[in-house]
């Protein structure tokens, strides 16, 4: 049913620990993790711990700690990544793109002259996942 | 330069109310407008009134400030616009897509077998800019 929240999501098993993931950042509000199908080097999500489908029905206050840490991680990934963009992107509900119906924020790093990878074409290798979470995480 | 925040840019004279603009919202945080040049119908921009030139310099305060206001503006869209989605965008950057370096989210309804316009596609006419913004505002 669009609108419902399923807390049998594969972002809550993550955020359980139940699910591996490469973390970049974790505190009482959210987590955020490397996409393991990247649209360019260095992208990551922002997960709020607390539970909703989406923009339409999340907290309002959560929301609000949430982009506070989605702006902390898009400086540390712009300079981590020496970026020269940053797009941010959230998607609600399939017709807009979302696939995990958890509420998630993607940081997409842009680099001049580099087109973005359309999401699940490339899967970065566990080696450059891990070097990259790791450097990411030495500038926040 | 990259990363400076030029005041003299065209959010703020339509903020000083310099510029007209078909207001959807209006508080102390932000005003959200009509995008002249939608990428589907209905889509609206949300603009903080404090200056910044983007995401990566924005006041943390504020910004959780406004993104409650992108929210509610949200779900009113989504509502008023029978939309099936909402896609939520900001873009830092001109490799990301910015062409006004003034802080601002892009919410963009999406409606099932619908192709999204790119942006300046199209340009929406006085009278359904008109229409479509009262609407919007009896949701909210």
């Amino acid at each position: 049913m669009a609108g419902h929240y399923d807390p049998n999501n594969i972002f809550t098993k993550i955020i359980a620990g139940d699910i591996p993931s490469h973390k970049v950042f974790e505190d009482d509000v959210c987590i955020s993790i490397m996409d393991i199908m990247p649209e360019s080097r260095g992208h990551v999500l922002v997960i709020p711990k607390q539970g909703s489908r989406n923009l339409i029905d999340a907290d309002p206050e959560v929301l609000g700690d949430v982009m506070k840490r989605v702006q902390s991680i898009a400086v540390a990934v712009k300079k981590a990544m020496h970026a020269d963009g940053i797009l941010l992107r959230q998607s609600s509900e399939e017709v807009a793109g979302q696939t995990v119906y958890h509420l998630h924020f993607h940081i997409i790093p842009c680099y001049a002259g580099q087109r973005r990878n359309r999401h699940g074409e490339v899967k970065t290798s566990e080696e450059d996942l891990i070097e990259i979470c790791e450097h990411i995480k030495s500038f926040l």
